[in-house]
């Protein structure tokens, strides 16, 4: 059967109505389009928790601190319609930035503990945009399961915070970080990479990884686990840091490492922004998969 | 029957599942208890528009900006029960604050422009406080209709945008204020007023029923109906007044009444704080249900 195509909000209402009727559960796996491998994951995951599947696809205009960004980010429903077709998706949810804001949104949602700093340092209102358009869809769709990409790990720790503080009756589960053969993260903005910034673009996981392994070896001050990352950095001199930092599950800065971290990093090639992380289990400690998935 | 009493979250999920399994509709009447017959009047409300009624009972900590009102605020849950078993609400859900608030809450749901001036200029993350544990017990219940009363009417319209705004599927239905015989707006805080105080108090609507008359008498300009609010009560050297002001149906303070307007107005009385309002109506105008009721 044919992806659903839903556009208005009363329309997917209904159509959830009639799942619910059926006594079927639904996982819905919110993105912003352009959809890859890493998504394609996602959808997997959700299609193993849930009878229906529903991916939403809006690109969001309250998240982009950017104009520019908000404009130039890749749309391209058709290909994503196949693309969900192929994968037995039971409905799209792509509704027009007028049918989510038909007026100026009054009323945000936000946590900013977990916030403030990192990608939200940068980009100022991105996590609240975020957080707000999340309960939204959580509101239309009442899925019991949600899926989200721990390649935005600061995304995943804050959309949790919110279901946890706000009661949201959604299980969110994560799916790992999909790489392309080379080690660059899959992410719709790697498209926007030229070809010279495509080639130089896995230096970000190289450098990662080195951080990783000092960590595995031992290293418990994250200021020198993070030099070891900025080391291999600093060899393209094309790559511009904007962040490495050793946070803990609630997404917190730590000086010392004494349990399961994650180093995350964003950096700028040219006009693309690309981040990146890798959780960095400590031998003993507890796992903790409230924060961090199994 | 007896009205059940809930006390934790995964209970009142149960029991709204059964509920809903049933194929049964829920209204929900947010309190802080000490119920009074303008409760009475919200259970009214809430029984015409659903099969059954839960009255939540939750002094909301986060609500407070002040720890002395918190620990003062009148807790008689006996006595609520009876109240509801009287009037057939099916369930109270009480938790504690420590079943709403585990960890300390990093998650906020904010009406900026509707909750930093009037009340929200007083009482400092009161209507963040408000409109967080009414997102939360949204999530936990899951009502099809909620009932508010028009006394907080500011609450009211921020609860209305952010119903809006985040497409909560609950249908929000004002009910009327309910007033003692003298004409003093029924409020849990009127317990706290000594006699003499309790005798001085029906001037707050007199007072607005007077700025009510000048705009009925065609007065189309605030400053001078508010001034006739105010001479009544400059009369009661013992009300301090903490603002009067006419609000349009977005609750913003206006110049020149072209359409219907709320006047609403904060006294303090000794160590209480009254509120009231009266809605104004423009003879011509547009009614606005959508804000101000029918």
């Amino acid at each position: 059967m044919r992806t659903e195509l839903v556009t208005t909000i009363a329309q997917m209402r209904e159509w959830i109505a009639a799942v619910r009727q059926g006594g079927r559960s639904v996982a819905c796996v919110p993105t912003m389009g352009a959809l890859h491998a890493g998504h394609g994951a996602l959808i997997e995951r959700a299609r193993a928790a849930a009878d229906v599947v529903v991916v939403t696809i809006f690109v969001n205009p309250i998240q982009f601190d950017r104009k520019d960004d908000y404009e130039r980010y890749a749309r391209h429903l058709a290909a994503d319609r196949e693309f969900c077709d192929a994968r037995n998706v039971d409905a799209i949810f792509a509704p027009s930035a007028e049918e989510m804001y038909p007026e100026p949104i009054a009323t945000f949602v936000d946590v900013p503990d977990l916030a403030t700093h990192l990608c939200g340092a940068f980009r100022p209102g991105h996590f609240r945009g975020v957080a707000t358009v999340v309960a939204k869809l959580f509101n239309i769709i009442q899925p019991d399961t949600a899926c989200f990409g721990e390649k935005d790990a600061q995304q995943l720790a804050i959309i949790r915070q919110m279901v946890r503080d706000l009661n949201f009756a959604v299980d969110i589960v994560p799916a790992p970080i999909v790489r392309e053969p080379d080690g660059l993260a899959l992410s719709s903005r790697n498209q926007r990479l030229a070809p010279e910034q495509r080639r130089m673009a896995p230096v970000l996981l190289k450098a990662l990884t080195e951080g990783q392994r000092s960590i595995a070896g031992g290293e418990r001050q994250a200021a020198k686990a993070i030099a070891a990352v900025l080391r291999v950095l600093e060899g393209e001199p094309d790559i511009r840091v904007e962040y490495v930092e050793i946070v803990d599950p609630r997404m917190q800065p730590v000086d010392s490492i004494s349990g399961d971290v994650r180093l995350v990093a964003a950096v700028w090639l040219g006009s693309t922004r690309l981040i990146d992380n890798l959780l960095c289990r400590i031998a003993g400690s507890e796992p903790n998969a409230t924060y961090f998935g199994a």
